[in-house]
């Protein structure tokens, strides 16, 4: 018998995406990916699993927690958990509809809820569309803020892990110069502090490598010849972290600090502004780019792609992101309990 | 007997740094980067040649006009242009001093000079030190200042070839904030038309491939919702540019334009800062990451990573990146005269 502890579940995503399609190619065939409870409509499976020759993926279909707890205590590894909501007449792939929106939504509240009460252990989610979820009127644009709400948490951090490299970040959907203002010792500090706690609470990290702050400017401003963050908010932030006792270094020039975390050199990097991270890990590798939430109840990992609605049902989306989301949140899962 | 056109100047770099030991360690035994003329310090050469058992680079020394020219009519392909400079009583490996940034100058205007004469057609820099020009009174702080002002040119662009992606730079030595404002209609669209220019000047740009220019804003502001640079000026620019007849498009998110660039989906990437295009070379290729600079009376390749004053003269520097600096300047000039 399984522990349902070590489930997996996973909301279908926007099933008009590529999101249905990435969860049957991982799961067709692919035995070290389990156990895992999937959660969207079974209609839109079999639909989806038809047009494109992707059949016998799951070994059941539950609609209720009773049929769910017999399938977990009969072992099995590849649940689906149909939640209905989709109605074929009118399913189109890569078209916006409240429809899908609104079922994308509530495949991640079922998730939510399947972890709370013990049948799941953490969410490992393909893409959402933001114009989908407003149709239906949801009032989010995304996963973080999604499962912050449901979760009643408030200090969501952001990581990245592409091929190894992890990248946190102090900031994210703020204009480019907004986010140059959103750099002040208090609130870096308070971002070194928060990716300190994650690190030391999970095995993955390796403690004996310092974190390392990216800098702001080029060459991290030249010793304030172009900008001066580097000195007023950077130093003065890493230096009180350090006197705090946590092993933190930097700023160290953003065009070094990535390649530097790749090959080992620290135990991730703290990225400045969205970019500054997303250029460097998706440029390294576009469909091995991770995303990890951290400060909710759960770890929920993620692929960082979009609902790609212009191939959405052809069946060549690109599977690697959705296989290597689900095998990080089992690698991080393992890490969690060996320190715990 | 060779042909005096297709030679290369290579200037030795701050002398106490990795600059001759790249040289050498790429010249040893490695005929394909041939044919060429290092011009530097015989005695430092020497003496680095022996501290690192990298004996035997050159075929011949040379410190005449006269000589060089021999020494290329009878076809000899690897020749030291000895312009002395270097008291070896006062060299110190991985110091900063005025007599290593004196030589590190001169070397570059004899290589200046050797092109504008008709002894060698490009120029392929190893790294200089800023301080150590600082300390030998040179008024410049880099290679594209120095080049600029010895050949009168006030146009210089910058542009990164990793692995065959390649990126331009709108904007380089400016803090991020100040960059942000310099992203304008008029001088995003001056960029657009000089690298349509640089591109349609050589073969080794794919014609048939639009220029990209990448967003400003993490997702390109989101229609507004963060940032309005890219409703502002970067799209009045390209459509300016389009109307103009360039094939150019844009602004693509910063995260995944050079991903894109990188599997062959555009010409090229236009930077919009500093980091944005630096970050992206660098994480995916650290020391494969080339610089050319256009708008030069001629063509030059550089690596791009520094003198590495704490590793010099100990014979572990990787001269990746200065084997590949020769041999892209040798592609792009054979492009070049493929299109003349």
């Amino acid at each position: 018998m399984r522990n349902s502890d070590t489930y997996l579940a996973i909301p279908m995503g926007d099933p008009a995406g590529i999101g249905p399609e990435i969860i049957l190619k991982t799961l067709v065939g692919a035995s070290e990916v389990l156990p895992l409870v999937v959660v969207g409509s079974e209609r839109l499976f079999t639909r989806t699993a038809r047009d494109l020759h992707l059949e016998g993926a799951f070994e059941v279909v539950v609609n209720t927690l009773p049929s769910l707890q017999a399938a977990q205590a009969k072992g099995l590894g590849c649940i689906l958990y149909d939640i209905g909501g989709i109605d074929l007449d009118q399913f189109v792939y890569g078209e916006v509809s409240a429809m899908c929106g609104k079922a994308a939504y509530e495949s991640v509240k079922v998730c939510v809820s399947l972890v709370s009460e013990g049948y799941c252990k953490a969410i490992v989610t393909p893409p959402l569309h933001k114009e989908a979820l407003q149709a239906a009127h949801v009032p989010h644009i995304g996963y973080t803020e999604i499962l912050a709400d449901l979760t009643g948490s408030k200090n969501a951090v952001t990581m990245f892990d592409t091929l190894g490299m992890k990248i946190f970040f102090h900031t994210r959907h703020l204009s480019l110069s907004e986010a140059c203002k959103a750099v002040t010792k208090e609130s870096l500090l308070n971002t070194i502090l928060q990716c300190e706690a994650i690190c030391s609470g999970n095995g993955v990290f390796n403690m004996d490598l310092p974190l390392a702050v990216a800098g702001l400017n080029p060459h991290c401003g030249e010793h304030g010849l172009f900008g001066d963050e580097e000195g007023v908010a950077i130093v003065p932030a890493i230096e009180e972290a350090r006197a705090r006792g946590i092993n933190v270094v930097g700023p160290i020039g953003a065009d070094s600090v990535f390649h530097q975390t790749k090959i080992g050199k620290y135990r991730a990097a703290i990225s400045l502004y969205h970019d500054q991270g997303h250029i460097a890990a998706k440029t390294l590798d576009f469909n091995q780019t991770i995303s990890l939430t951290w400060g909710l109840p759960f770890l929920r990992t993620s692929v960082d792609h979009g609902t790609a609605f212009d191939i959405a049902g052809k069946g060549i989306a690109d599977n690697q992101g959705m296989a290597r989301a689900i095998r990080i949140a089992s690698e991080y899962l393992a890490s969690e309990e060996g320190l715990s």
